[in-house]
C-alpha cells in the first residue's frame, strides 16, 4: 500500500513508451522518470562508457524513496543492468527479459527476430535471455542505428519514405530467415510499430516496453492503495524543453508536468 | 620553427575532415586530436551543456604543449568558442568565422545558405560572423539533424536514396531562396560535398574544415622547420575501435596510428 515511487531511467525520451505503458496498467503508482539527455544517445557507446552513466542515473534516482526501478533502456538493461542488480537492494525490472520471455513463448517456428541498438545486439543479451526461455530457438539479431534518430526527429509516420525505406533495409534480412517473431529491442521502436507492423503482416511483433509493464504488474508486491497517488515527476540531464517537446511523440499527448534540469 | 602541438578537437570524428585539410597544407606539423566520443553528439545538446564539454576538452589537450588549439567542430565554436577565446592565451582557431568570411567574400547575389547542427543553427553564429563581413547578405540557415548519423553510418555516397532524398528536403527550401552561396557548417559535411554539389548546381559550396585548415596556414607564425616533424596522436574518451574504423571514411584511407581512451 506504499505511496513510494516507481524510478524509471533512460538514456533520454525513449523511456517515455515504457512509462506510457506502466501508467496505463498501474495508473495509481507514483512514478519518478529520469532521462540522461546530457549523454545519449546510449547506444552507440562503449559498454564501459554506458556503466559509467547507469551507475549515476540509478544514484540519481536512489535520492528518492524508491519502491522499485525500472530499465527503461534496452541498451542501459542490456549492457549494465547486472551492476544495478547486484549494488542495489531494490527490486530492478527491465525490458530485456520480459521482452524475451514473451517472444520465446509466442513463437511457433522458434525463428525470432531482435532489432536494436549497435551496444544492445554487442551485449548478446537478446541471445541469451530467448535461449534460456527456449533453447531451440533461433534468434537472429539486427542492429540499427538510424533508427532513434529518425524517431527522435518525428520521422516515424506511414507515408514517409525516408524511414519506410531504412526500416525495410534493416528487416529484409529478417524476414528472409523466415522469423515469425519480432522484438521490438529498443523503447524508440514502439512508435514505429505500425510502419513495422506493415512491413512484416503476420509476424508477431513484441514491445519490449508493454512487456516490461507487463511484467511490472504481475510482480509488483507494494501497491499503492494510499490516498497520495498518480504523482509524475520528470528530472533529464540536459534541454528539458527539447525533451518536452518531444515527449509528445511518445506520449501521445502533451507532457503536463514540468521537466526539470539536474546535473547529476 | 617550433615543433609544439597543434591541438584540434572536436565532439567525435568530424574534426578529422579539419585535420585532413590541415595535414595537406601543413605537413609538417604535429597535431594532437581529441574527439569527446564519451559526449556526442553536442549538435543536440543545450549550450550550456557543450560549454562544459568543451571546457573540459580544452582542459585535456591543454595538457599537451601546445602552440595553437582549433576548434574542429561548428556547434563546440559556435556555441562555446569565446570561452575558450577568453580562458586560454593561446592562439585559437575555429571554423565559423573562416567559413564565414570566404562566403561573405564569394557571394555574388548575397544570398548564403548555411546548412548546421541544431545546435550551431540556434547560435546564430553564421548569421552574425557573415554579417559583420557583408553587411547587405542575406542568410538562410536550415537545421539539418540526420545528417551526421547518416554520415556516421556510412551514408554519404551517391546512389544512396535515403541521403539523397533527406538532403533535398533540407536543400530545396535553400536553393527556392535564391542562394548562390551554401556553407556546409559542420565538419560531418565535407563527406556529402558530391552530392551536395550535385543537388545544388551552380551554388558555390564553402567547406568550414577546409577553410579552417587556409586560415590557420595563413596566420600560424610559429611554423615547425625542426627535425621532430609530423606527429599525429589520436585521443578519444569513449570508443578507440569505432573511432579508427569510421575514420577511414573521413580520412579517405586507414587511421594507421593508435587511438588512445582517455577519461578527461
Amino acid at each position: 500500500m506504499s505511496d513510494k515511487y516507481i524510478g524509471i531511467f533512460d538514456s533520454g525520451i525513449g523511456g517515455l513508451t515504457v512509462l506510457k505503458s506502466i501508467v496505463r496498467s498501474l495508473p495509481e503508482e507514483n512514478i519518478i522518470y529520469f532521462g540522461d539527455t546530457a549523454h545519449l544517445p546510449y547506444g552507440t557507446k562503449s559498454k564501459r562508457q554506458i556503466e559509467e552513466f547507469v551507475l549515476k542515473d540509478v544514484e540519481f534516482l536512489s535520492s528518492f524513496d524508491l519502491k522499485a526501478v525500472v530499465i527503461a533502456c534496452n541498451t542501459a538493461d542490456s549492457t549494465a543492468g547486472h551492476l544495478i542488480r547486484e549494488k542495489y537492494d531494490l527490486p530492478v525490472y527491465g525490458v530485456v527479459e520480459p521482452a524475451s520471455k514473451k517472444a520465446a513463448l509466442v513463437t511457433e517456428n522458434n525463428k525470432i527476430g531482435v532489432i536494436a541498438t549497435t551496444a544492445t545486439v554487442n551485449s548478446k543479451a537478446y541471445i541469451k535471455a530467448i535461449s534460456a526461455h527456449n533453447p531451440k530457438a533461433e534468434i537472429f539479431t539486427a542492429a540499427c542505428p538510424l533508427l532513434v534518430p529518425m524517431v527522435e526527429n518525428g520521422r516515424f509516420r506511414k507515408g514517409d519514405g525516408v524511414i519506410e525505406t531504412v526500416l525495410r533495409e534493416y528487416l529484409e534480412p529478417l524476414k528472409e530467415k523466415g522469423i515469425d517473431t519480432l522484438v521490438l529491442g529498443c523503447t524508440h521502436y514502439p512508435l514505429l510499430s505500425d510502419l513495422i507492423e506493415h512491413i512484416c503482416p503476420g509476424i508477431k511483433i513484441i514491445s519490449s516496453s508493454d512487456e516490461a509493464a507487463s511484467i511490472l504488474k504481475d510482480n509488483l508486491s507494494d501497491i499503492n492503495t494510499s490516498a497520495n497517488k498518480g504523482i509524475r515527476k520528470y528530472y533529464v540531464s540536459d534541454n528539458p524543453e527539447g525533451f518536452k517537446t518531444q515527449a509528445s511523440f511518445f506520449l501521445e499527448g502533451e507532457l503536463k508536468e514540468e521537466v526539470i534540469l539536474i546535473n547529476p
